[in-house]
């Protein structure tokens, strides 16, 4: 039931052709979406500047496909983020539409139309160079999220000099997204530095105890550094996207 | 070494009482807090707001009070926070100092001088009424932190129109933590709603295979709601910590 | 020893052929499985609809194929559902007997035989688009054993509302299977909504700190809801079984 | 906004005391609960047989107090259900009500005042005489749900003579509650055995490698009966109240 | 040092070619494996009739080939056993020993020259068809070491009926070996109708909460059943192994 | 229905008092323990010399106390061993029965009154002065099974040549309990030096990574030694009784 | 067999009063630890300056002192530690030796009398006020073991620039013992700055999913530094005495 | 800011072309890494025979590549070592380098120049034939470190005997790395027959509970022996870095 469909039921009320009982039974069950701030959420995107997003992973190409059309369809001017997408995914879509750009290692595909910048810094901060495809979904995420990004990467803590070369640029974000493998200790060190939220990433990087992720990921949720949130292990997009939430608010 | 060792320095060595390559000795050890903006740090709480805190878990009383009366005797009127403190410990500083409150379910005590509030507003939200404790230490920090704070408890998914309820208030937050043990599923449903970043704070509230908090853990690391991140188990304090932080920022 | 043994066992008895002592020395080893309520148990599928079941699962093509015709041959008329067959699995068989019906999502095979509904509804509510090949083995399950199905899908809890529009369908049904991978929360929101017993299956759909399924899982045994059970990761024949014993009582 | 707030809203509305838009705005955030199914929701408990239920666990004593008195002041003759209480409890609360009744083992605290029995039988099954306290939860649970119930204690699987004695009593039941410890083999061949729903129970009775009840909990969830569905370490109430809701359906 | 060595020492002490304290000191560090036991052990299997045997997963081809005929060539006639050895090393090896006999399930070699029966009974009793190969890897190591075998499969607690047929097998054997996947119940039931020792064997059959084996491994440590000992996931052979220990013994 | 029942049904079947189709009906449901070979195992603890056992740990002194007098009602000269009893269980029936002996380290009371000697040696080896307790609780068993126990005590891994100077005495023995906490590395180098059956004991002495005894648990399931079995951590008693049965076998 | 013994049964084989067969079989047996080299293992800690060790967790007062007093007679003069030892036990002990002293915090009592350094330094860094019993234990173990030590305490990582400025003396050790609990990233830190080996050491100090001790026990484990190893969780001891032993050598 | 900036800005403050404020500001943000000792990191290879070492594992080969040009444009004189590399990674660099050799075990390639030796000897003994590519990843390492090295393989505790004829060669290692899959016993025994410190690799060479190599891990981390430390699973790099540490220190 939307709006109009609102209005019509309270006209039909008003003019004796429905009566009360009735109408108190349809609103009972009224859906939430069908009201006008679910239509809001309809169009979130295009008033707040966020994305619509496919999650690709475990999704075949033609559903993949059919999704894209039909957001595509409904409003052609909206940014559109593809996450955990392979090139074959990337090589499909292309054919439809020539604007898709993929970033192969975060196996992202964007289209980036509405490219409105957010005052303030989102910072990316990687530990090692296999933590980058992780670092590049979260900075891809920001990015298409309207927040300014910078990327520090390859600052792993057992060479702690190279992340403290960056001490004045760490003052100076919005927010932080850091993302670490191995014992994922990188986040610690980084939230000592930083004033603003710092968003830990642990990836899968690592072999033996580190056991798929959650060695660093226990890692992180142990800080001992105040200002760390965590979110699940590879999981860039979600950094990436509360970094732009933290960062892009205006108010 | 400090500003004033710092400007000695180099005095001395304009002044020909040292030469060149001593200098860049004793530069090479320099240690990094005694340069000015160690300084800040140490006054960051005054200028930001922010209290100096205390973790009592695992302290003893006297180790406590001694801290205590330091930081005291550095600054009068800075907030400060006491987390895990137990009755015995606030007994024990309210015979010094009668200005301590002590909130008995979050067990923290709060010397709470400068009330300056930020614009915006923090949400606790909490999913039984076992998880107040939790809650509430977040409600405390938040608060001490400079933010306004509204609590919204016992709002647990398995009757989920007590939370649809707020859905208005849930829109209007710059930050929102949401507390579950049990199953955890509260921000999951919470992220849905809100717009801003929500922190998961899992408790230790259940029992069997809930594994003293592991499951609404990983029930939260796991969520498919976007603007989600995650804390350790129990930890209200980070959790308030980081909402303060997010909704704070002035510029 | 069968029936017809044991009749000739007690005709020899009173004839005077066997004594007691030996008698009694027979039936102390008497196979449970060889008395009438054994055969009964043979047959129990045709007396009550419900199916044979192959799980195919870590069988050979050969080895399901024997099963298969040795079934059919027993009794052509009875219901047939093999679950976890791939495609070549259903061609193999469907050379022999073209009734079988493939679902390709949910890897079921049925022969459909006996379509005796029974009164009652149970209810098919996944979270995911992915959660669907477990949420369509449950429904084939269920319908297979003569209950009438309904199907309510992708209603995870981020957007509650999605879920909340089905509240009258929720409470009419006689049990509900609740599907749900990556945090597992539905079925807590389904059961604080339903008066009947929720069956909930976690799906192995995640990544990360998922753990192949062991978080949805931990979930679903720690739900505050009352009317909440639970079955192994994936298992939807499990889940649908049960509805379908729940649904179908007639007495 | 309960229904009269609704009823004088739409009145307003007719009478042009309040425009259109307004009406649909306050639709909009329309509570859930403060419609009729949700009044609906507070009485379920009388209209259905059904308890109010308290679990003790974790409650401070006078909070239980509070919660008591609140839910029988509104309804003086509804049945009550605590759980998780020790004796103390008991003792505050049979001060004020001598109609209650406690089971020491089950540690459970009953005022069972409507006793309408439904058809049907539920037999709880328990393994170890360690086990009874947990069987008896489920037991106290089904009983004051209205649902008939028997006992079947001691009957592990160690000898398994025990428990095929039982064959037609298990025959006849609308549904099972199997409760074990230590290996948690029992479900197993109850399901084997019955024609109805079995709702496994694990228990934390064990050591070493039992891990708390997790080692039961793991081999029901993999039962190769079809008719099993778990619930969590030690959750009697649980396996009680779904028991109860699949044996008391009339219709 | 070898015996021949050791005489020789001792000879030169005698004939003064060499002085007490270096003939203790070379005797300090005397090998163990260089006296007459150390031989024995050589040649043990040889007395014993207990095979020499290779356990072939992560060995390279090549290396099993040059294992195989050192053996050989020590020995012609010893019985020789090789597990875990897929049909490529089978027919690798057959090119060179047509004596060699292939259980594709259970994936061991054979030479089976020494086919001396021990008194005595070994039980093979497995749960589900898919566990035949582990107790068929039992089978064929209790077979090669001497014992007397006979095989008991698809009888699963889930059918209690089937297993209880065999009451008075089980009785007579002298060690029994009951190998179970999923829930791993079997080994207990089959403890509680046996006098002699069980040796339980955990399957990796299973999924979901199965944890490749870990689910049926708890199950079997945790056993209510006094007579069971357990080994490792899937180790048909030192189920085996040990069970003819067991059975073999003369005196 | 005992055999006396059997023998009146049978009777009344040859005096045609009853019906073929009659006693068949009353046959199907025949329980198993009310034959003859039922009551072979109540008295079979007599007849081999097993004791009769409790497992006193979670139960009540009052609890204890029954089963106790019960077992010594039915049979005065009887073995019985009550295992986990703390001392004041000892003295509550000590009073009652002066016969019985308590050893304070295994925790075990024995009335130890048939003390026939089996022919063999069951030895008893423990790693640590900690796990003598365990160690102990497997010698007691053992030795009111009828075994010839010696025990080996603080022979620990670390210092090898402690044990390698029992070398004989391990080759002589019919089975061995090896005992050990910490890593639990004791179980592999005493398989390797014997010939006989190994039953592993892990124990929960240890701290840190040891998980209360999961390490060495683990340890001991993933031996090399061939002739290995384990049971449950701090399982001295199922060690102790399975030596016995390997031990004792006569024929 | 002592080397007197060994001495006489080569001076009764040369004088031919016994044969060379009886010699061999004599030797055969020979235990490891009578012979010279097994002295050299008593005398171990005169001769190289380390202690004897009592670990006192888990043993009764009255058996440690059994111990101290035996090790006492043994030799007046050796170097003793006891570990684990809580405030009683150094009663007990003190009233017998008022040598003895005892460190409250790492729970030590040293019996310090040869107090011969060694060159070189053992650097002890831990992280937090509550790892200081760890750090402690560590120091106390390398200091009685002749090591030279210096304590850097409170250096976690949250505020990485106190560490750094110990720059210098962290490249002068020649052992580093690195001791944290919570996240555990310190030793990483600390090895990336390091020339030496650092060995780490994690605490159970922390809460949630800290899991006591296991995240920082994994987070050091997983080290991209390459010069860290681990020891046991709270192994102070482990982690002193390894660092003494590379610190000590001389040659 | 290297040497050649710092001196600059010393000689422009000398010169007054700066003021002292803005050295100071310059000052604060000194990175650590420009300074002298940074440029010693740099070349810390040189000085003290280290090799560059390259993690092939999860680089991509055209990344592999690079990163070794740079290295050898550098310095065509400095030993590099590349672990976890294929064989197509050695034939890739082969060709342009025909210097480098390949171990195909341990996968590592070596650019082995500057051979000076360092005194002592590192021993490298491993359990099974399948724990050697991790043994010799260990070899190799401690070699192109500078150690003397010598390698006892296949001396697994089963077999102790074989140990512990090598008891003269491990009293004269400096330090020595014990390598061990299936249940990881062999540090403990190695610890405790050597003088120098033994660091522990457990490998993931095993099945079932061995959950790829957590088993072994645990068993060294809970070694008895006090010499012992540990490593990650398959760590033979980090095992072989750190005695070449231990052994190679000259002062």
């Amino acid at each position: 039931m939307n709006k109009a469909a609102l209005e019509k039921l309270l006209d039909q009320y008003k003019n004796n052709q429905i009566d009360k009982s009735n109408v108190i039974k349809k609103l009972k069950t009224l859906p939430f979406e069908n009201l006008d701030f679910a239509k809001v959420d309809h169009h979130r995107s295009l008033r707040t500047g966020y994305p619509e997003v496919i999650f690709c992973q475990g999704k075949k190409d033609i559903h993949i496909k059919k999704i894209y059309l039909s957001l595509i369809n409904q409003n052609q001017n909206q940014n559109l983020l593809l996450t955990r997408a392979n090139v074959s995914i990337f090589e499909m879509l292309f054919e439809i539409d020539q604007r898709l750009i993929y970033n192969e290692l975060a196996k992202t595909i964007s289209l980036h139309i509405s490219k409105k910048r957010k005052k303030g810094l989102v910072l990316i901060i990687s530990a090692g160079t296999a933590d980058i495809p992780v670092a590049d979904e979260a900075a891809e995420t920001a990015n298409i999220c309207g927040a300014n990004i910078e990327k520090i990467y390859d600052v792993g803590v057992a060479g702690i000099h190279r992340l403290t070369a960056y001490y004045e640029k760490i003052q100076e974000a919005r927010a932080i997204v850091a993302v670490a493998g191995m014992e994922g200790a990188l986040p610690s060190v980084v939230g000592g530095m930083a004033k603003c939220p710092v968003i830990a990433v642990p990836t899968s990087v690592g072999y033996g105890a580190h056991i798929d992720g959650l060695a660093p990921l226990l890692t992180m949720l142990n800080s001992c550094s105040s200002n760390i949130t965590v979110v699940n292990i590879d999981n860039g997009f979600g950094a990436g996207f509360n970094a732009s939430l933290i960062n892009n608010r205006d108010n």
